[in-house]
This record gives C-alpha cells, structure tokens and sequence, in this order.
C-alpha cells in the first residue's frame, strides 16, 4: 500500500483481495469503523443498544435494510467486500472467517457502523502523546470490565476498554485530546487501577495483546468498540456479521469531522 | 411552581392537572425534551433518522415498545401524563390536544425524548449573552430552513433552525458556549443572513413568535428539535403523538450532564 493511499484506494485494494491485514495505520487521518450487520428484525433493538451506550457503541452510519453503500460515511463502497476480514456467527458462535460475505448477504440485514478509537490515537500521537502498542507493534490491550452497558432488548453486553499506559505528567492532555473525539469514544472513562473496573491483570488481557508499562506511567482506559460485537452476539442472533478484530473498514470522513468542537 | 422545585416536584404538578403551560424557565438546571411517540413498526427508521441528524434530533432517550417510565433520565416519571399538553396525530393531521393521552395508550408505541435548546440557553445566560425572547416575554422565533436533513425511509423533513439575535461582539463566546453542548443541539448551524437557509423574512418564523433585533446584534441559529416533530409527521403514520410546542418534557438529567467536555 502507497503510504499516501486514500481510502477509496485502499479499499479498492481490499476489495480486490490484496489486503488481508490489519488496518492500523492506514489513512491515519480518517475514520475507521467497527462493522456488526444484523437481520432487519433486531436493528431496532440492536441500535437502542448504541444510542443507550453511546461510548463504546458511538453510531458513524447505519445503513437501509439490504443496503450495502455507506452513502454517507463512503460513498461508492461496498460494506460486503471492502473490509479485509470478516467473521461470520450463527447463533452467536464463529462460523466462518471470511474476505468477502456476498455469498452469506440478503436484502434484509441492516449494517452498522461504529467508531473506533483509532480517530483518536492519531492526535494523541500529534499532541506528543507515546502509543505503546504502536511502539511495541502490537494490538491494543483490551479488557471485559465488570461495569455493565444498558441493556436494549435482547441486547446487553459488558463494558470492554481499551488500555494505553500514559507518562504520568501527559495523563491530563491526554484526556483533553481525546475529550474533543466524543463522537469516537472520547474521553477516557477511567484513570489508575484497573481493580476498580474488575480488571485483575493488566498482563491478561481479554482481546489484543499486553504491552510495556514502564514506572512512571499511568494505565488510561477507554471505552472499546469491542462492546458493540459483544453485545450483538448476545442476543444469539441466527446470523451476525462482524468485521474480523483489528480489520477495520475505512471511511472517507475524516476524523477530524467527529470532533464536537 | 415554586421556584425551587424539583423536577419530580413538577412533573407531579404537571400530572395533577396543575401546570398546563409552557415549561420555559422551569428547573432551568435540568434537560427538557421533545417528545415523539410512534408505533414500534415505525421505531427504527424514526430512530435512524434521529441518528443521521442529530444537530436536530438528538436522542437523550428512547423507551422499549409500550414503556412509559424514562428510566433513564427520569426514573418514576409516566410520559402518559407528565408533559403539560400533547398533541395527537393521525395520518400527519392534528386529531387533538390534550394534556394527558392514556386513553390513546397501547402496548406498542415507542416514546423518543429528544434534546431542546433550553439546555443551552443557561449556559448563555450565565455567560453574560442575553436571550431576546426571555426578554420579551416570547417563543423562540423557528424557521423552516432550505437544507434538507438526511432522509431515513419513510421520514424526512427540512432543518427547522431557531434564531436568537446576539451583540456583535458575544458571537464568538455564543458560539463557544453552545458548542460544548452538542449533545443537545451544540454549536450554531449559521451566522448572519438568513437568506443564506433560505429564510427571507426574520419578522415571519414558521413557529413561534418574532422577536426584535437591535442595532449591532447578529441573527444567530441553531438546529431546532422541532425538526423531528416535522420528520415524524412526514411519514403521515396513522398515530402520532408529540409534546406541544413549548410543553416540554422534564427529565432529572442536569444539563451539564450533557455537555460534551
């Protein structure tokens, strides 16, 4: 991938299978999305949920039922192609891992799409703000928390996090920066012991990978758009799709436009 | 009203048959609400439209179908009868006002409190900005606007802005005061020439009443919440049912609650 891609290449190029990848890192400065598609029967439902939990689950775009063009978030793409790896789940089991879903679509699924705090770590990187796992090469640490989300219907789910260990005199500008993204998970919702979510290890976490944290440094947690998949799967949904952790799709707003002020 | 009540205490009023009057300037601390009540087959493309446009039509909360306690900004509250005066809708005709609408209950409607500016209106009071129509004595002056909101199946509508005239000079800190709550309406849509919305006469809004604009105040607008009254309606459901203009609905979320940062 040319570093200066845009999105609309970078998706031509997943759409033609030459990215099977994660996507961190790519068109850094716009917007990426978890993506859940659900039958049109629990979209209500399942999009009560986001707005009710509007941290972990914030609403970049839902499309029609059968649609398939985000027209407002990418117009010209396919929701069913253009992400690099999907899971596919029945009745909230993984049954397929997947690069492409035309085969498992019909004209009745509604297809969501969430932030994800990759809109942030870019400015945090610009405010002088040290991104561990980018450092370390790793995926963020993410932990199931014991705080839970408001239900929506059959639709309930954990609060997950994601952690970054912050320098300890960049802990309050890092709040800042990320306090402007609010519209992408924002402020963080936690700072110190992860004890007081129910984390016990900060070394174990429940998705992605552990990192460093050096003395001196502050665990930051944020809401996670983890959440989201969590709590579709809750409602053991005779067919889910879900974006595959860390294969993102890649809008064309850029992060900059989900900031509130 | 004691001036000091709660909005429990008001909302009890309200239930009582004692309050069937605007809310303007009641419990001014705490978030007031648009209301829409639509049947549950109507729920997600209202809920969709809410979400793609949310300058307009920003969700505080959204009841399960056939809920009548908001329990989450107004535990204990009945939206069947703690807002002043409703107004009933069939087929997008006004059937009827009335200040309670249990009789017109069923099991499947699905009730949307949406944001309203009073929420910002302290804000800029505290601030030193005045507020022309509290001066006078008056309704807010509303415009239907050129720009259309995103559409979300059967629902569309214009953006219904409100306008308040502001000194020359306060513009800039009015447009920071408001911005910190974009959760409830948030930063202005326009500044300076109405025409520009496609608004041809301050003197003539479509909603509420005209308000005097002095030498050296600029017309400032703001998305209006009557916006969703427009969208629900537009879809001509066989019944409607929303709040009258200026009765609001009164939940115990403060408004700082809502501000963003």
């Amino acid at each position: 991938m040319q570093p200066a891609a845009t999105p609309r290449e970078i998706r031509e190029s997943i759409r033609r299978g030459q990215w099977v990848k994660p996507t961190s890192g790519l068109a850094p400065a716009f917007a990426q999305a978890n993506l859940v598609i659900l039958d049109r029967s629990l979209a209500f439902e399942f999009l009560l949920f986001c707005v009710r939990n509007p941290k972990p689950c914030p609403v970049l775009e839902v499309l029609e039922p059968g649609g398939f063009e985000p027209r407002i978030t990418a117009p010209g793409a396919d929701i069913r192609t253009d992400v690099p790896l999907y899971r596919v789940w029945k009745r909230g089991e993984l049954h397929a891992e997947t690069p492409e879903i035309r085969a498992h679509w019909d004209g009745d699924m509604v297809s969501f799409l969430l932030g994800c705090s990759f809109s942030f770590e870019s400015a945090l990187l610009a405010s002088g703000i040290p991104i561990r796992n980018i450092e370390e090469g790793r995926n963020v640490s993410m932990y199931i928390t014991n705080r839970p989300c408001i239900p929506a219907g059959r639709f309930s789910a954990p609060l997950v996090v994601s952690m970054r260990p912050i320098p300890d005199d960049l802990v309050v500008r890092a709040v800042q920066v990320t306090s402007r993204y609010a519209m992408v998970h924002g402020a963080p919702v936690h700072i110190g012991d992860g004890s007081a979510l129910g984390i016990e290890d900060l070394d174990s976490p429940d998705f992605g990978d552990p990192v460093t944290i050096h003395k001196g440094e502050t665990p930051v947690f944020w809401a996670c758009g983890v959440t989201s998949s969590l709590a579709a799967l809750s409602g053991r949904p005779e067919l889910c799709i879900t974006h595959s952790p860390g294969h993102m799709f890649i809008t064309d707003s850029p992060n900059e436009s989900w900031a509130v002020i």
